[in-house]
């Protein structure tokens, strides 16, 4: 997009016997990266012209033209043709620019009653929403993947040591692991759904701060624009950005969520865990070493957690201590806001590809599970048969040191230590050990089943909400 | 609270030949904060208690052993008398070892099929719910108060300036400016009743991280504790801590619109804005200057919004990266949520004792409104008769500059250059100006005392659910 | 810069099947930001085939090749021909690619000894090098007009209240404030200067993590570049991204100061305080309201202030926990570094013109100060007179509140109270106050005087390091 | 430490009619945490004191009672004697109110020419010294102990495979490694040092904001308190808390640094990889899984980095925007600042601990490197005998993967496809690897060993400061 030669003033630029110094532009002009609020403005300005017709303040004539004209500025800037001028600082203002070159005094007519400070609310707000819909896109088709991937783990049941602090703790199934991911993001999809309540509120017609003088129908405009609410202050409505930093929590959370996944599938992919292998597709090589394939988008996404959070920090320190009403500070808030956006859904992209492309190895190929990893198998039998719990936990514990420092089986130590569990020892093997865990939230296979079907049934009710990305 | 003497093992050290060192210990005890969670341990432990008896798994006269031993330590701990011990080293393990004590062999058979994994998993949902009561007692009564106040400066109607950009905008009804503050904390409330339904989810069942192999009816467990949900993935239960980061983002965004508040509240009450004066009991004096009456809790209540973001972010930060399922990093989530909960809390009160002693300053005494005030009104007339915004916007721009410049009223150099203008800008007043943004969310008396009813009546929802401080 | 079109395989490619897949692509294409690094890309590769070169492992032929080529990159890029590629995800592959098409086999020489990984280490350092002597550039201009200004209202001497708690406390010069904030910015040129010292180490030779086994001069090397010393040890070069968030960490510190300035500033310049007019060219206007000049750049830099913590939270976070020695999180790093010294330069841009056009009001229309100003003098001419301080301050309180409680000046309250006080106290003015603070760091004009002439030699210090904005 | 019954006013209390409110007092008490700063606190009445009687202010008679006084409260102070109350908000009232107790109208003379807002500020510079040099004392013991081990690990070397992308890269020496952590930790020796220097300025004499009118010395009374320097404006010295924030990132990096550690500990402790055992005593056992020995102080220091980098969040969002000069917020400074100091004390603490019981499993047990680790060697090699680098790289990156799908030793798939490098790839072992890369700062014995002894002689230079901790 070509710039225009610099003009001598802005719109608001009238009382004005000064241009903005060179520092100040520098500073102020924030269309490149606010022009991600085209679409969003033209949309807004087109509700707002036709609640001006309907309140008589804009003859037909003028309305047909305005319509005109923004669709002619829509069509440019999709081809890339539009010409952003810096006199006019932001996109707001180069449209409305652009405007009146095409409509004239038609064109003059639009920013009755409006303010850019309801107008970027609005904005910003649409764009939220639509960065909502995107989001649940990416994640509804993430966790959709990791409950087909679970299901197929099922039969024949893969068993893998789920671990606590990093050691090998007790045998679970490898669907159960990869429902546990699918749960979070779950919560993820739910949050979002709470915040997406808050943000389809439409501030038009809170102008600069205190309302407008002029009959504008509130509740008209925001149906227009398929908003559920309009807000209830003009002071807070032209002030507040809750429902972008409330965007970018929940980005920073499921980004904390897949920097999990992502370390967790960085060590099932090395040649220690030995678990599943990366599609090569996901790895990327080193400049200087031959043999490297490197889990790259996962040690990025994992990364990016770091960026979403630096995000979040941003805007809650922009929005601390400032006074009532608009404070120009907030135009800090929108960058935040677009980058958690973006690294959220180019991280949810990632970790999709790359989790559709894992190949679990073969039986024989898979790191070993420990004996030690059925401890409490062998605890809770003792206390089904009477033990109390802390007895039982103190044998078992020296029956596991003894079996560490002879490097056997723990089964057999059990089995000389304890006749009486001889025959429950014979049984024990890693898939008794999981089938026996068999509550609801348990790794037990028709637990997980369960667990996984309603997930899905959670899932379906999000997935009607969710839209294709932009 | 004394300690006792240092004991040769912990509940967990059977299998262990060396205890901790210093440097693990001095690390590892965590009782000197978790102690915050005995209540919600002994509740934990009691539906515990009966879940495995209902399962067989507990005779009866155990149960009564324990339940008689715990509530003697409720009554230890109220009473200041328990003994804490650092070779147990967190809240957990002390209860269970004092229980021990108590209630002997009755005692050793409470942890089965429990760990301290699901166990603190589920003090600290308890904990957070508990402490999102008494964050929504404390927002209810600060927004009552605020709704209260405003309508106070209803009749007879006090104007004030609005800003945007720090400096005079528009007239409203300072009745407004405390309605916006009301709504922002309205939307804090909002978030809470979200959080709580994902903190409200029973974890208990999930053991260390596979769940148990005993036979207990979770279910049936969570509806004892009042949980109206149980976990559905024993990995994700003992490794997530949403519920709480989900709180402390609440209280961190809540605190910045305190933050915001305090801000004003500053400016209002100092001698240059002149609209307020602070009740002495809300100010703190100087140690060296003797006329100083400083507005301390505003100051607090504005720094106080630094540390909630800061126990956001570290919450963040720690769960970054960690793979599944139970770490002890997530020991470290637990200070922020304890902070984050206490400083809105004390916030919240604070704020409320100082808005309650503020004393309106006398008409005479309130810093005058400029007539410049009135720009937006003059051009909107304009627009009414006809005249495109842009071009009103200007026309009026101009004359703005003029007044400024001869340090005129904007409306008598209006008369002079427009005097078709005449009538309108006789009866153009600060009250009129305020009476003509007639529209939802406006600043007109009648848009204002209706949105403060709809505020009252949303805030009544929420009141049926807030419980009395702790 | 165009696009190339899509080549089969990166320059890593040769033992891969596969290519990246779609979202590994977006996710790991670095070349639209990392192409900040080209200029210290190019350097480091011609110190490195110097390097090889004088090593026996490139031939002087193929040596000029490479300087030839890269030079004519240079050229291209400068020129905005160079034509970037996604298979070639970042700069650097970007350039070496380009190099072998221009110099062919000399140019598939130039990798060897060398990995991206310290190669990026260099750049990056060499990139932060510049950053820091813009951001020192930009801090020295400002701080020499806060001492310039400064000076201007040293005679006649211009009095203003200082506060404490955004209160009145006690009689200051108008040139002791602007003094105040050099000193700030002055102690963030001194943080910077220690940075420069962990920042200016050449990695070169170190490889993927491990050195190389190739005969190269790294203290050569590095010498050529302008680097007073090498790392000591590869899997730390590679992995060390210190010297980048010590540099955000000084960016977000000295952008707090600008905040603080910047708060003040928009104050002082209000209708409410009264001390400063802004220039016209440092405001801007309203889309709505005609009457507005709206203090914008102040607004902006105040907001920054957000922008910066977060680059800082960012990079810390992706660095938490990350395993040695190179892992890709690493690129999360740059992003953050570029945001803070881009921020920091603009900002201190803006703060300078802003600072530059501030037009002290005449004396009749500043604001005045309070009699109550000077309380904390007569408390300590009571304690020259050998009166306990607490005592006076107690005697001076209840003064100062009769005196507020009469509206009466300070003065003749206590000549009534204290006759013995009576020439004192009629001698007792703002000025003579100011001058009575008469001890290092003190307001008496002398003491500032001499503060300012010691802030210009420190100052100079740092004025030779110095370099012009690039 | 017991609480004084409730007095009626506070010192500063002369002028109020009203108490503190009770949320003020909730919010506003510092001593349950500013106690910290008590032996800070009297150092600097001592310092003032003499101070005063150097000027004439304070009879030598005073003088004497107050030092007694002063003495006296420091005993109680260590013996727990000391009565806290809440009407002296902080520590700084509570010692002089008790000094007065003490020493009468003596004491009443104290705080002549001082304000609360110098001496915090104080006594603040102080704690942080003292927070300086234990932090360098743990550090310093750290980095000795991490080159004592890698001294131990050279003779005879122990090879292990580096990472990068947590894949092996190449072979590099166990002594290496522990020399990078040690580079790590000897940076933030330096940036300790560098702090030090603008914490110790004495903002003595700096009053309330605009110094103080009696005639005080300065610098003999910073001379007095050890401090190097003054500072040079009254108004900056009492609103700076630059120094704890520069602390507390100091801290936050060096935790990043820690949490890197023990992410690598965690893992090369662990079943997979397979390198070292944990001692005993740096593990702790599960409450539920008998078999248990978690690492559990390398996860609580890994998680306590979030904690550090939520105190430096914290301090950096409260300063931003806090006009001049001294505001209440700056209290919220304070437990950042603690908890940092504290939090790196016990971390470094804990793994020098842990580092101190590492046990190397035997070379039988420990995890096998793979032969691909000497990819590059043979790329090298071949470049060596001519070949340009990327040819080379393409070529044996096409032999790696043949030795990968065949799972043969990749040197003798070289030795198949390029006979002429027979007698070089009979050669090729691990060790012969690590002994070519023979370059400053790389992994050659005699590199390593030389970079240890630069490493010890810088550690020497910081040790002559650092002083036992506290």
């Amino acid at each position: 997009m070509k710039k225009r030669s610099r003009r001598r003033t802005a719109l608001w630029g009238a009382g004005f016997a000064q241009p903005p110094g060179p520092a100040l532009t520098r500073l102020s002009v924030s269309h490149p990266f606010d022009r991600r609020l085209a679409r969003e403005d033209i949309a807004g300005s087109l509700a707002h012209a036709r609640g001006l017709a309907a309140a008589g303040l804009l003859p037909r004539k003028d309305l047909r033209r305005i319509e005109k004209g923004l669709a002619r500025i829509e069509k440019e800037l999709a081809e890339g043709k539009f010409r952003f001028t810096d006199t006019d600082e932001d996109i707001h203002l180069n449209i409305e620019r652009r405007l009146i070159e095409i409509a004239g005094e038609s064109g003059k007519r639009l920013h009755a009653g409006r303010s850019r400070n309801d107008q970027v609310a609005l904005d910003l707000r649409l764009w939220t929403l639509g960065a909502i819909e995107r989001a649940e896109s990416g994640l509804h088709d993430l966790v959709r993947l990791l409950l087909d991937r679970a299901e197929k783990f099922l039969d024949p049941a893969v068993v893998v040591a789920a671990r606590t602090h990093m050691r090998s703790a007790q045998p679970v199934l490898l669907a159960h692991v990869f429902h546990a991911y699918a749960e979070m993001l779950l919560r993820d999809l739910e949050r979002l759904a709470s915040a997406r309540l808050r943000a389809a509120v439409s501030p038009l017609g809170s102008g600069a701060c205190a309302g407008t003088t002029l009959p504008i129908d509130r509740k008209k405009v925001a149906r227009d624009l398929g908003l559920a609410d309009i807000s209830a202050n003009s002071l807070d409505a032209v002030s507040d950005r809750d429902f972008a930093v409330e965007f970018e929590f929940v980005a920073a959370l499921a980004m904390v969520h897949l920097s999990r996944l992502a370390e967790d599938l960085i060590l099932w992919t090395g040649e220690e865990f030995r678990l599943f292998r990366l599609s090569e597709s996901s790895t990327t090589g080193s400049s200087m070493m031959p043999q490297k394939k490197n889990p790259d988008p996962l040690e990025l996404v994992r990364g990016k957690s770091g960026r979403a959070a630096g995000d979040l920090m941003a805007s809650l320190t922009v929005l601390k201590g400032l006074p009532l009403s608009y404070n120009r500070d907030l135009q800090e808030t929108q960058e935040p806001l677009f980058d958690a956006a973006e690294t959220l859904e180019v991280s949810l992209d990632a970790m999709r590809e790359t989790v559709a492309g894992l190949v679990l190895l073969p039986a024989a190929e898979r790191a070993a599970i420990d004996s030690q990893a059925l401890a409490t198998d062998i605890a809770e039998t003792l206390v089904s048969r009477g033990v109390p719990f802390r007895r039982a936990h103190e044998v078992v514990a020296r029956w596991s040191q003894l079996a560490a420092d002879s490097r056997a089986d723990l089964r057999e130590i059990a089995a000389v230590e304890a006749p009486a569990l001889g025959s429950f020892l014979a049984r024990l093997t890693l898939e008794s050990a999981v089938a026996h865990r068999d509550l609801p939230g348990g790794t037990a296979p028709r637990r997980v089943r369960a667990a996984i079907a309603r997930a899905r049934a959670r899932l379906r009710r999000y997935a009607r909400r969710a839209a294709p990305p932009r």
